[in-house]
């Protein structure tokens, strides 16, 4: 479309998310139809969902049977049995049948995002007889964009490219053009190994077949695209340290926000109370020596955004299905190479930042600044590594008890490295500095 | 294929990162054609690349024939120049021309993820002559899956399906059936814009077209699948608190690995050494009551974890184009009533934790228990708030600035939060507690 055009329709999209229902029907009813078809196909479920609750019967009936049956099984997912039911009642039997079939997918199941029509030629047919067969397919506007070969038995033969057929001599048989290495899933596979899929083979569409290796439906990429765009949204809020969204951030309640995000927090808060116990244990150094207090944020802060840095690349990493199970020792091996460097880096920088206190505001750890700042390096060093190795371990561990990794959030990992960098800290204190207090 | 032999090659191509490069030639060269083929066009450029520069002149020249013309662009971005040049002569004039005039895109431009050879159709052709056409062009085996009318200036004017085509009458005129709707991006759009489009109108696929309008290449859905998994990936590598790697994690050394990490926690060490002067300033205060080190772990880590959760959720949305710069009021309220809320909640329970720390370890605080309790509460209530508005609203001065939000990492914002909340503390301690110690 023209450009102005094309960024007037972008606008609108991106509006949607701020717009009120009552305002979105409005607007929505003012649009020619080609535009009001354009929008509704951009929209996500929820969105659409939303749109045709706000309809009037005979409005939702004729704007269901535009949608394709996957986007129909998806919006009736959203709604409430009885609600879902009353809507299954305005499709006509055919689809009303499909959908139903549909909607006996979970979810997140690759039979969800399949769509049950698509264009199929026999393979004992000629290449004349299948672009007959294609001509009436195409009326019943199924799309051509890929078209299968299926026996009568409807098992999966092959793939058959439009460019071939038209290549090909009228007389010569289907069977020889079909290309036979057609990646396919089957109805139960989890969306994410779809999308999986789809960036391994680089695919734009895959046939879904069932255990009979029956045909059933194709999975096309504009679908997994949204899946994959979710998934990545649902990872990085749970990389946050919350459990994520159903909806987009501004959509969602306060209230929802809050429970999404409030449960974490507590888990967490409570976890560090662990290091009021371990420094309750050395009431002694912190009593005598009141200047270790001053470092604490320091020396944990390292070891939490160490921590943070391993666990995100080890969790994409499993996510992106490069890093699995059995690879934990290399992984191990590496962050154990990298913290340990990276650790004594930082120590050494600690230990400048003690010894250049003690000579621009002299004298304020007394004789010991030079045992403080040992303390501080070996500290830091310490807790950068153990950030490291724990942020890079505890993802192979959640994944072992088949946990979702993510769940090893950055924040996770600092709390756990927050007790133990304490204790690593205050016990070397306790070695080197207080010894020498008088 | 038949799932065993699917599945045979999915394991080939998990374990690819992991095998070294004498390895993968070996194995490459055992494969029978087909499989190679398939194999090749699933790896991604750094594979390619690296593949290629393992074969001789003689594969490498039919290989680089048998690649896409986008794919050979991204494999020669790869490489210095001298080589790249070198591999270039190895094309024949044709390609060597197209694939240099992609070579001239950045790597993240909408030009560089197109393929400059697609199927075309004339306005003026009768749907015979244009199906005779595409005859021609399915024998240099051009795809035919998405068919573009252009005038014989190239101006796009519409896309038309083969199944329209095929349903049409032999002397129907194409201009007739062309649909005119055709969302398209120019050759130097972002691609992390092209994915957005992509995700935003459900696209398989998506022309370029230049100043002029004229049509330049096609960028198919599977193309953007690995740019939005590309794009994801660093997204999140830059929220754990580093440089997004240019590798997968087990193919980047570990000095690669340093060098992506360092600098970032170097960075917040510095930022973070603000808290030790921020507490020196409380002298006082820690060295009469001692205690009061005990509970700045829990205090800061709460501001943190807030702060974490709010700005990977603005982050993420941002990425998705569902927040934009004007939307900062509206969040920072969402973030003031979530905030308040959970700050409140949390700091209830961290008063118990005193409460109940008296009780059981009875008298360690003295008589000041109740004292610390309420700094305590009113500490973590005001550092949750804070963490929320904090991590909210550093994206968008990021974004502001013209920075990527995505580097107001959670590990960032800890920092920020670490040393803000300590004044908080201690301040709330001096005015509540050290007017009662004798």
């Amino acid at each position: 479309m023209e450009t102005e055009k094309q960024e007037q329709f972008e606008q609108t999209l991106r509006d949607w998310p701020r717009l009120e229902s009552e305002r979105r029907i409005e607007l929505f009813r003012a649009l020619p139809l080609d535009e009001a078809e354009n929008l509704i196909d951009c929209m996500n479920i929820n969105d659409q969902a939303e749109l045709l609750a706000t309809m009037n019967v005979s409005e939702r009936r004729s704007w269901l049977r535009y949608l394709d049956l996957d986007d129909i099984a998806d919006i009736l997912l959203e709604l409430p049995k009885e609600e879902a039911d009353e809507w299954l009642g305005l499709l006509d039997a055919r689809t009303h049948d499909k959908v139903s079939a549909l909607l006996a997918y979970a979810e997140d199941d690759a039979g969800g995002l399949m769509n049950p029509s698509f264009a199929r030629v026999r393979p004992t047919m000629t290449v004349e007889a299948a672009i007959n067969y294609l001509h009436i397919q195409a009326q019943e506007n199924i799309s051509l964009e890929h078209v299968y070969v299926l026996d009568s038995d409807q098992q999966l033969i092959g793939e058959v490219s439009l460019g071939a057929l038209l290549a090909a001599n009228n007389n010569d048989l289907i069977t020889e053009l079909a290309e036979k290495d057609v990646v396919t899933c089957t109805e139960y596979m989890d969306q994410e190994e779809v999308g999986t899929l789809f960036s391994r083979f680089g695919l734009t569409a895959m046939p879904v077949v069932d255990v009979q290796g029956r045909m059933i439906g194709l999975i096309t990429a504009d679908d997994v695209i949204d899946v994959i765009q979710e998934e990545a949204t649902e990872d990085v809020q749970k990389y946050g340290g919350m459990e994520a969204l159903d909806e987009s951030y501004l959509r969602t309640s306060i209230s929802e926000l809050i429970k999404k995000r409030v449960g974490w927090l507590i888990m967490l808060l409570i976890g560090e109370m662990l290091t009021t116990f371990a420094m309750a244990g050395f009431e002694n150094e912190l009593n005598r020596v009141w200047y270790l207090a001053i470092f604490i944020p320091l020396i944990i802060s390292s070891g939490g955004n160490s921590g943070s840095q391993a666990s995100t690349l080890v969790i994409r990493a499993m996510a992106m299905g490069e890093v699995k199970l059995r690879d934990w020792f290399q992984v191990f091996k590496r962050e154990l190479g990298a913290g340990t460097a990276m650790g004594l880096i930082l120590g050494v920088i600690g230990m400048m930042r003690v010894l250049l206190g003690e000579f621009f505001l002299n004298g304020v750890y007394g004789n010991l600044y030079l045992h403080l700042a040992y303390t501080i390096a070996i500290s830091v060093a310490g807790v950068v590594l153990l950030g490291c190795l724990a942020g890079s371990t505890l993802p192979f561990i959640l994944r072992l008890f088949r946990f979702d990794p993510a769940s090893a959030s950055a924040p996770f990992v600092a709390t756990f490295v927050d007790v133990t960098g304490l204790l690593v800290y205050l016990t070397v204190a306790r070695l080197l500095i207080i010894p020498n207090v008088l």
